[in-house]
């Protein structure tokens, strides 16, 4: 399939005007947009832009609220409870990643977890607002039930994602962000976009079969969790760590993206953050963190291996590369998002 | 081959007599077995008294210090820092567990990174000592380099574990204990002693192939990472958060439990805690864990499936059983321990 280059500056405003044609204010239209735009930028185009139109939806459906009215509902020196009554996830999830290293400034420690938030995007994205500030950041976010719990075959936990980022020194920072399936949920839509078979590994069909059909796995289809039961337990985990823990949605309870746009999908997360100074000088820290990552770096390698990657490298350089050279929009997706521009009157800058 | 049975009472109390013989006082030795005998209790037979004979080498030859002067290094109000001074790893990993609780009772959240410690047995023994006090507990582990990066074929991330236990109402805590290898390394040993084949996914031999020999994996292979590309990641961010944040040994620089018993094994260890209080009442929380229990238990099952379970609830069914039926211990083991407590005095209780 084709694809047309944008510029990520101008994709960003792109986004940003028409988050604001929808009715955001300035702020909330610029983290939003910054966080679809970061995803394509880091090559993660499953969490890009390509979610700008179901967000489009939601925010004139009603299922993302225009104007919420976020509020903690309870804190104390390291940790605090948002209601995010219903905004965009974007939005309560920078501000709860920002409370976290707040306390953590304080404490050392910081974990807030929000209920009532929505589809936050790439988790990497509030990981990585912590080592900006010296500190380990966490983010990890419940979604709508498409993985069965080992054993079973109807979806009872998302494809919930983890990320957490480490400051390093000379190399980028360390940045894990994995969700508990076999396979990012939006790589599927990707391949339904793109007309491509997918592995068997990833999927079931809705009858419980393994499928390379994109489009049997999105048709009421399962993604099966990464590594077996221990994928499995991990999700389930999450679930607890956000939608239990924070009073809101969990397993079934979590509403799909793609399903009842006027209705809230009760998403759920937590952030964490762990300020490195209470443990020794951050300059010690970030070297100890090069020594690991050289240590991976030059591991002995296996036949057919050329380079060993550390967690989030791959993404940085693609980042580096997509910065000067700009961002690969495949033709679904540029018609997808012209026809959006101009409903709303913002030029697609292709 | 065949078995004996042994009942956790005299189990508990030989490994603590012999733990007195070697040394460590009454409470050092009663922490230590409580630890082996915990894991044999949920069938995790790798991490429990199987260790016993490698503890007591460790005790005599100097790699365990017999009398540690553990002390903490620096600490907040949601965080602490402790050096264990080579110490046995179950004593420090329990202090350390009930200081993080003790800071969450305050703080909400608690987190306390231990250096200069050693192998501590089932990282689930720490994890649910929060449980006990309303709280979600988290204890992990480096270890051993025994696992290679993605794409590596030396040792550079040990299989590093990671338990999260849960608070719950009428079922039984939820507790996930997993390590980020196919397959805990000991249950390499027990195939070992129990002259079994293992399964082509569980390691590599030296030479970097995959063997179903375990003794062909024991004698310098590695462990396979589970889920590939992710379990490596998590196991390298589990080392970056246990030893590369404690300025403890870290990667290759963590010594195996099997080797230089005289020498000091670097292994480092974190353990978290989150009140629950702060977030809701504790009757709610655990309610709501029975729910979300519940629904993974309800899901329509696949073909073949007769049960689903939650991560923890087949330890604790063993546990129940295994105190009421004792804990097998097969032939290769019972001539270890008796030939271990002939040599200490400590008769084995057959």
């Amino acid at each position: 399939m084709s694809h047309s280059i944008v510029s990520a500056d101008a994709l960003l405003s792109f986004c940003v005007a028409c988050f604001k044609k929808l009715g955001l204010n300035s702020e909330d239209a610029q983290i939003t947009a910054e966080n679809l735009v970061f995803a394509n930028l880091r090559g993660v185009d499953s969490h890009g832009v390509i979610r700008l139109k179901v967000y489009a939806d939601r925010l004139e459906a009603g299922g993302f609220r225009v104007r919420s009215n976020r509020r903690i509902i309870s804190e104390g020196d390291a940790f605090a409870l948002m209601d995010a009554d219903h905004g965009v996830g974007q939005v309560a999830g920078l501000e709860a990643m920002r409370l976290a290293i707040g306390k953590a400034e304080k404490a050392g420690v910081g974990f807030v977890a929000v209920k009532n938030s929505n589809h936050f995007g790439a988790a990497a994205f509030y990981a990585l607002r912590a080592v900006e500030r010296g500190m380990i950041g966490l983010a990890a976010t419940n979604a709508g039930a498409s993985m069965a719990p080992t054993g079973g075959r109807v979806g009872r936990l998302g494809n919930n994602p983890v990320s957490i980022a480490i400051p390093s020194g000379k190399y980028p920072p360390v940045v894990l962000d994995m969700a508990t399936g076999a396979v990012a949920w939006g790589k599927i839509f990707v391949a339904q976009q793109e007309n491509k078979k997918i592995p068997t590994t990833w999927a079931l069909d809705k009858h419980g079969n393994p499928t390379d059909d994109p489009n049997a796995a999105a048709q009421g289809g399962l993604i099966q969790p990464f590594g077996g039961y221990k994928g499995y337990g991990l999700s389930f985990l999450i679930d607890i760590l956000t939608g239990v823990l924070s009073g809101g949605g969990f397993s079934t309870h979590v509403k799909s993206l793609y399903q009842n746009l006027d209705s809230a999908s009760h998403v759920a997360q937590s952030f964490a953050a762990i300020n490195i100074a209470g443990f020794m000088p951050l300059a010690d820290f970030q070297s100890r963190v090069d020594q690991i990552i050289d240590l991976m770096h030059q591991c002995p390698a296996a036949p057919g291996t050329e380079r060993i990657y550390v967690p989030g490298e791959i993404e940085h350089e693609m980042e580096q590369r997509r910065r000067i050279e700009g961002i690969p929009i495949n033709a679904t997706l540029k018609d997808e998002l012209s026809t959006l521009g101009a409903k709303l009157g913002v030029p697609f800058p292709l």
